[in-house]
């Protein structure tokens, strides 16, 4: 367990406001961490609506499928939510029947505490896989949280929901729909086993405006494509990938409109602001990667599509040998190159150009003649890299973002478990 | 650069013999490295046969394109080589129109100290990606190599191509074509950005055989789809992906039949010697990972064809957080449950079993009942791993062999080029 803070963290933590409707509390289950909070409890006032994407692993976890059934059943008509239970330190994942049974049991705890069905909680868990989760510790603890929840906490809920973060992640925006303020608080957590293919492992996105539930599935759609999508620490998506949004709608009685269709125009703030949030966080995930020391941004541009831009960016976020080029502060292009090459999408080699945060290194298929090593060599102490590939085949352009892989990734996960 | 030889190095070094029709000679022309060899010259006798697979890349080094254009040249003809020089230390790729100059000029001084064409002259450079290679450097030291060239040298030969090897690798098998003896002897380098993808960075392979180019190449095709490209150190394929196939036919003169069509039954025992040889140096490629201290074979079995098990198999053997789990000797099957998930292939959480070294840790879809941490913990000190993953699905099986990611690999390629 990482006991340092990621020297990538963010220096500027927001302050979170209330968001109307929404009560946060948190508590020390034991769950598997000791001296630290463990379960998050979120209660939503009636008529919340909730969206989610979910990880594309065939492998998903108990909580993955009870989201996903739950949500199934909202259909078009709306999914509602009332709950919301996170748990860190076990992610309830490839536990079989015992797994289901969990979650059943969990959900009936709170629905029961919270005052509301089984069918308006949602769950998620995060942690190790294939260990049953005692679903009994929640009993007592989720009457307390109920009583315990209030409008502030956020801090501390993006804290219980942590594992080998370095640090807690939160995002806020505050935008206008129609002529009401509305709020927009969102928090994830990271860490490894990152490479989402649907959404990070865990993170969800309140707001207190009056959105149906097909909009904010929408806006969630939209918004993971560039944001949590194109994030990956280590190419390997987790079983528990879940990203929920609620809204709550108590801004209505400011006088915020109801939108109920993903096309209305009075929308378009607040996709960019609620984008922005998602964006926000996603960072954050880079930011706190297992072991990271650098911060990077691979962008891919004059591909013939951008979805080949985002596969070659992929191929060059994930490739080890770049990532530890970037950990010993290595320019070595000619490793890009190579992820570029075993992409498997059009490129031509002698149209390449390659550049390390702006200083152009490799250019129509060699060493740029200007390449100056020390000038090279001192951009590469900075924690953020940017490397910008010119394929210059079409105008696909596409941007990921990772960290570098260091010996502190290897001890990490060296020894998760014992 | 690796000081220490890998703890998975074979203990047992085979007497490398003779192969009538080819002669070997080393030097230190000063590439890269100091105080070592660097250079390699095979001559081969006239009426020598040649074949060769390559990297998939899309920006292959000079000398694969090199090597290709020879081939294709061949055609159903059937390609001849006399010369084969390999140099270690540059790799010569993405080096623009100095690399192809590079190459030729390198042809040129060897087909003029070998005496024969350009044509003939075969190509394999490995090291550092995108610095510029100084052909002349091979000027007087080509002449020298060819008078000092003897049939014997082939461990000097193997450690002639290493880079971040820790140990020289070989293989030699003998086997009766018709009534004659014919040998085979292969070398390989391998140890980081190994996840061929046709050939692994390079091998090669000589014979006395009398085989035509083509029954090389069909031996080839089908031998490395379960050796080279069944191996992955960090899943990143080479630019210079290189495995080239000699055979000089001395062997008619005692005998041996002529072989022109890859079904002819007398080929039989050869291609199963050949694949032998090819499977021997690719397992030596895994056990010389970079930083590698287990060795690590994936099987996966009840897959719905091969090539998904493959691929199943490959996203495990790729996946960091495995790799590093092996590399703490923690038996973190929730990682492999992780790795097949993400795999995208056909796949049911609730009918996989995990086993590994041959104890069962999973079992349909969760922890196996009869799971005892202490037991498994101790089948990880092996410095062998075996993960066997069963699918339950259908027929499908395949094997990769991969090694573990330690400390050591991010130190090696940290500061590579330094």
């Amino acid at each position: 367990m990482s006991t340092t803070i990621s020297p990538l963290a963010p220096t500027d933590v927001p302050e979170m406001p209330a968001i109307a409707g929404v009560k946060l509390a948190t508590a020390a289950a034991g769950i598997r961490y000791k001296g630290r909070t463990d379960v998050l409890l979120a209660v939503m006032d009636k008529g919340t609506t909730v969206a989610g994407v979910f990880t594309k692993s065939k492998c998903p976890s108990a909580p993955v499928e009870w989201c996903r059934a739950k949500l199934g059943r909202g259909g078009s008509k709306g999914g509602f939510a009332r709950a919301l239970v996170v748990n860190s330190g076990n992610a309830n994942a490839f536990t079989g029947k015992t797994g289901k049974q969990s979650t059943a049991l969990t959900a009936q705890t709170a629905a029961k505490a919270v005052g509301c069905t089984t069918g308006d909680v949602f769950l998620a868990s995060t942690g190790v896989i294939g260990e049953p989760l005692d679903a009994t510790k929640f009993d007592g603890v989720l009457t307390t949280l109920t009583e315990a929840a209030t409008p502030d906490h956020w801090m501390d809920a993006a804290r219980a929901i942590m594992t080998t973060d370095t640090f807690p992640k939160v995002a806020t925006a505050t935008v206008k729909l129609g002529k009401a303020k509305v709020t927009i608080n969102g928090m994830a957590k990271g860490a490894g086993m990152i490479a989402p293919d649907m959404a990070t492992m865990l993170s969800f996105v309140f707001t207190d405006a009056p959105l149906s539930s097909s909009v904010l599935q929408a806006l969630l759609k939209s918004g993971v494509e560039d944001t949590f999508n194109a994030v990956t620490i280590d190419s390997d998506t987790s079983t528990s990938d879940t990203l929920l949004a609620f809204a709550t709608g108590a801004a209505a009685a400011d006088g915020a409109p109801k939108i109920s269709r993903a096309s209305d125009p009075r929308l378009k703030a607040f996709a960019k602001a609620f984008r922005d949030v998602l964006a926000d966080l996603a960072e954050q995930v880079a930011r706190d990667g297992e072991g990271a020391r650098k911060l990077v941004e691979v962008i891919v541009e004059g591909a013939t599509t951008k979805a080949s831009a985002r596969r070659i960016a992929m191929s060059i976020a994930n490739s080890p040998l770049v990532k530890t080029a970037i950990a010993g502060e290595d320019a070595n292009w000619g490793r890009v190159v190579m992820a570029v090459g075993k992409a498997g999408e059009p490129a031509n080699r002698d149209k390449l150009s390659i550049s390390f945060n702006g200083i152009r290194v490799a250019k129509s298929g060699a060493r740029d003649p200007s390449y100056n090593e020390a000038e090279v060599s001192e951009v590469m102490k900075n924690p953020k890299i940017q490397i910008k590939v010119t394929l210059g085949l079409g105008k696909g352009r596409d941007r990921v973002l990772t960290c570098d892989l260091t010996k502190e990734y290897v001890a990490i996960n060296g020894d998760y478990r014992s």
